[in-house]
C-alpha cells in the first residue's frame, strides 16, 4: 500500500491486516512507554484545509508514537489564504520531502489528485463529501474488538447520510467485512439511488430493533438553516436514537462530537452499549497502523541501503 | 502526588520537594544538552480553553526537556466551538490515553472536575479566578533562590486581588512557607472578608516600606471599562509600585506581562531588585518538577513491569 | 558566527561554507532517516510577528532534522496582542534559555536589536523591508547547484524591488558571489539611488535576453490598491516574465508563492528552466546549515565540558 486514498481501494485482507496491527499497537497504549521507533527519522506533514482538531490531534499522536517527526500546516494564515492553488501548495510542501502527507480538504477527490503531484505517501483524512477512510477503518476495528466479526451482522446508519463522508466510507467498509447495511433518515438527507451501493434504505426507525449495530451520524446545526430539516426538535422527534428506541443488546456508535439531545439522547451516550469512546481510542492505533502500512514498507530503504529499517 | 489541582492540597514538605527538584533541573538549563529522558514515551496534553501563550509555552518546553511528547489542543477552532461540553471533550481526549493533561479554563473548579473523568494526571494551569498553583510554586522557588527562606518574611501583594487567581494561590503558598502576607489595593479590588485567609489588608501603600517582598499584580485594561477603578492614571497615582515607593533592599515580583507605567514604573521593572525574569526562568524548571512529580512515580510501571522507568 | 542578522555580515567564504554544508545535508534528505543528532538537546524558538507559514515551516523542519526541540511562538493571541513590547517579550522568552531564536518581524533592524537583549543565537527570518538573509543563502545555494558558480553571471531581479527584503538581501549576496546584478521594474517600484549598491537599473524588460538568471519578485495585491501600479493587468503587460520574454537557457527563480498570470505566466512556472521548487527544497537544508553554524560551534561546551558535542 503506497497511499490510503479510499476504502474502495482496500480488500478485506488489507482491512484485517491494518486492524490486526492496530490491535497490537493497542496493547502498547497501556504501557508506560507508548512509543516504538518504527518511523524514527521520518517526517509526517499534516496538511489541513478544514479545521479538525480531533482528527489532526489523532494523526499527530499516532505519528509521534511511531517516533516520526510531525509538522502541522494549516491553510488558514498561510499563503493558501493569499490565493495559492492546491497544486502549488503541494509542490512547495512536497519540496520539503515529507515521507507522508495527511490531507483534509473540502474538495472531493483532492487526496487522489495530490498523490499524483508528490512522491510522498498520501493519507486521505477527509475529502469533501467523498470519503474519510481512516474513520471507516477505526469503526471496523472497534466493531471487531466488540463483536469478534462483522460477518452477517446488521448495521444501521442513521441520520444525515447525504452530507456525510463518514457514511460513504462506512457503507463500503462494513460491507467488505460481511455486514448488511441499512440507511435510515429523512428523505431529504438520504441520497437518491444510494441503494446501488448495496444497502437498504428506510425513512423511519420503526424496524431499528433488527440492528445489531446502530451508527448515528452527527446532525449539523447548519443543516437546519439550510432547510434540510424543519427543526432540530422535529428531527429528534423522528430520528433521535434514544432509550425508547434502542435495545440493551445493540451496539451504539457515533463519529463524534455528539450533539446530546439531537441525534442521540444523553442516556444512550453514557450507556455501556455506546462504544463512542472506544472509537476515539481506536483512532490513534488505527492511524498508527495506517502510517506504518504506507511508510514502513516504502521504497526508502532501496534509496539508502545503510538506513536502519523499522 | 497524583494531580496538582490546588496549592491547598500541598504540604510545606511537598512544596520544598518540588522546589528542590526544580533547582536541580535549573543547573541543567545552563548545559548544552538541556534534556533528560525522565518522561520518554509519555504524552502530555496541553488543553487550553483560554489563550495563554506564555503558560502554554512554559509547559510545552518543560515537557520536551523531560523528553515527553507534547500535543497542544486549543479550544478555539475545535469541536469545543461547536458546543461540545467540557466532559465530552475530556472523555474524547482521555480516550487517546495521555499520561498528563495540563488544563487552563475560565471556570473555577474545572481542573478538579476533570480529574474525576479521566485516569490521566491533571495539572491545573489556571481555573477561572480560583487557582494557578504552578505560578505560586514558581514564585516560592524564585524567593527561595533569592532569600534562602520565606520564614518570617513580609510579603505585600499589591493591586487587583479580586480578579486574580495568582493572588489566591500565592496567599496560600507564601503562608505555608512561613511568610506573613499583606494585601494592598483599592477597596473595590480587595475581596470582602479575605482576612479570613490569614492575611492583613491595607488600602494604601503608606506602609509598603515594611515589606521584604512586593508582589505587584497585573492591572487589566478591561477593569477600567468595567468601572472597578476610575482610570488607569488614578490607579497608578495611588497604587503604582515605583522608585518613590520602593526601597532598594525590597524584592520586586510580578507575574507578567507587565503594564509599564501602570502597576509598575519602567525604572523598577529594569532594576536589579526586580526578579521578574527569574520568575519566568523558574516557570520552566518548576513545571518540569511538577510533571516529574505527577508522572515519574505514577502507577504506570505496575501496569507494565517490563517498562523502563525514568 | 554567533548570529545571522544580515547578509552584509557574511564574507564570500562564509556563504560558501554554509552552502557546502547545505549540500551535505541535501544528500541526507533523500535517505529514509532524515535526521542527524547534531543539535540534540538544543531548543530553537520560532518567534514570528508576521504570519509566514512557509518560512516557519521550513525552519521548524530544519531544526527537527537536526534533532533540536522546536517551540513556535506566534505573536497573535499572545501577550504581544495585549501590548507587550518587543523587548519585554524577548526578555521573557529569553528567560526560558532557548539556544537560538528565529525571528520574523515587520520592523527593519529588529533582529539586530534582539541580539543585544538575549544570549541566544539570533537568526533573522525577515525584518521589515530590510533583509531576509536565509532566502538569499538558499537562492545562492540553488544557483550554485544549477550553474556551478555565480562568477561573472548576469542576474536580473524583476518587479517590486521597493518593498522587497528578498531583493535587498539577494543584491548583496549575488554580488558577493561574483554575479552582476540588474534591477528591472516600474520606476515607482525601484528605489531611487539603489545603483549605489553596485547594480544597474532598467525600467523595461527589453534587454532581458542578456540575463543568465531571471529572478522575479512577488507582486503583492495590496500594491495595486496603494496605487504603486495602475493595475495588475498593466503590470503584467509590461513586466510579466513569460514565454515570449524568456529564452530557454535562462534560469528562472521566484521566492514564492507565485501569482500565476501576474509576475509569471503559468507556462514558465511549470517549465524545466524554473528552479522554484529547488529553491524551496534548498530552504530546509540551508536553514539546517545556518542553525548548525550558529549553534554547533557555540560556547555551550565551555560551560559544560561533559556535554556531548554534535
Amino acid at each position: 500500500m503506497k497511499h490510503l486514498l479510499s476504502v474502495e481501494d482496500l480488500g478485506r485482507e488489507d482491512i484485517e491486516r491494518i486492524c490486526d496491527r492496530a490491535a497490537s499497537f493497542s496493547e502498547m497504549a497501556d504501557r508506560e512507554i507508548k512509543k516504538v521507533p518504527a518511523l524514527r527519522g521520518r517526517t509526517v506533514l499534516n496538511l489541513f484545509y478544514e479545521a479538525s482538531t480531533r482528527t489532526r490531534f489523532s494523526f499527530e499522536l499516532a505519528a509521534k508514537r511511531l517516533s516520526a517527526d510531525v509538522v502541522n500546516f494549516s491553510a488558514s494564515g498561510s499563503s493558501v489564504e493569499k490565493g495559492e492553488s492546491l497544486k502549488d501548495t503541494v509542490l512547495t510542501l512536497g519540496a520539503h520531502k515529507p515521507d507522508a502527507i495527511v490531507i483534509r480538504t473540502p474538495w472531493a477527490g483532492a487526496a487522489e489528485l495530490v498523490s499524483r503531484w508528490t512522491p510522498a505517501a498520501i493519507v486521505n483524512a477527509g475529502d469533501g463529501k467523498h470519503e474519510h477512510p481512516t474513520q471507516a477503518l477505526l469503526d471496523v476495528h472497534t466493531l471487531r474488538e466488540r463483536l469478534g466479526s462483522l460477518d452477517g451482522s446488521q448495521v444501521w446508519i442513521v441520520g444525515d447520510v447525504l452530507h456525510s463522508r463518514v457514511a460513504r466510507s462506512n457503507i463500503i467498509a462494513f460491507q467488505k467485512m460481511g455486514a448488511h447495511v441499512t440507511l435510515a433518515g429523512p428523505p431529504t438527507l438520504i441520497p437518491r439511488g444510494i441503494e446501488a451501493m448495496g444497502c437498504e434504505v428506510r425513512y423511519t426507525l420503526d424496524d431499528l430493533g433488527s440492528a445489531d449495530v446502530v451508527y448515528a451520524l452527527r446532525m449539523q446545526n447548519e443543516r437546519m438553516s439550510e432547510s434540510w430539516v424543519p427543526s432540530l426538535r422535529e428531527y429528534a422527534h423522528w430520528y433521535q436514537v434514544n432509550g425508547r428506541r434502542l435495545g440493551p443488546a445493540q451496539v451504539l456508535m457515533h463519529p463524534g462530537p455528539v450533539n446530546r439531545g439531537v441525534e442521540l439522547s444523553a442516556e444512550v451516550v453514557d450507556s455501556p452499549q455506546a462504544v463512542i469512546t472506544a472509537q476515539v481510542a481506536a483512532g490513534v492505533v488505527v492511524r498508527m497502523a495506517v502510517l506504518y502500512e504506507v511508510l514502513a514498507h516504502s521504497e526508502a530503504p532501496a534509496r539508502t541501503p545503510e538506513g536502519a529499517p523499522a
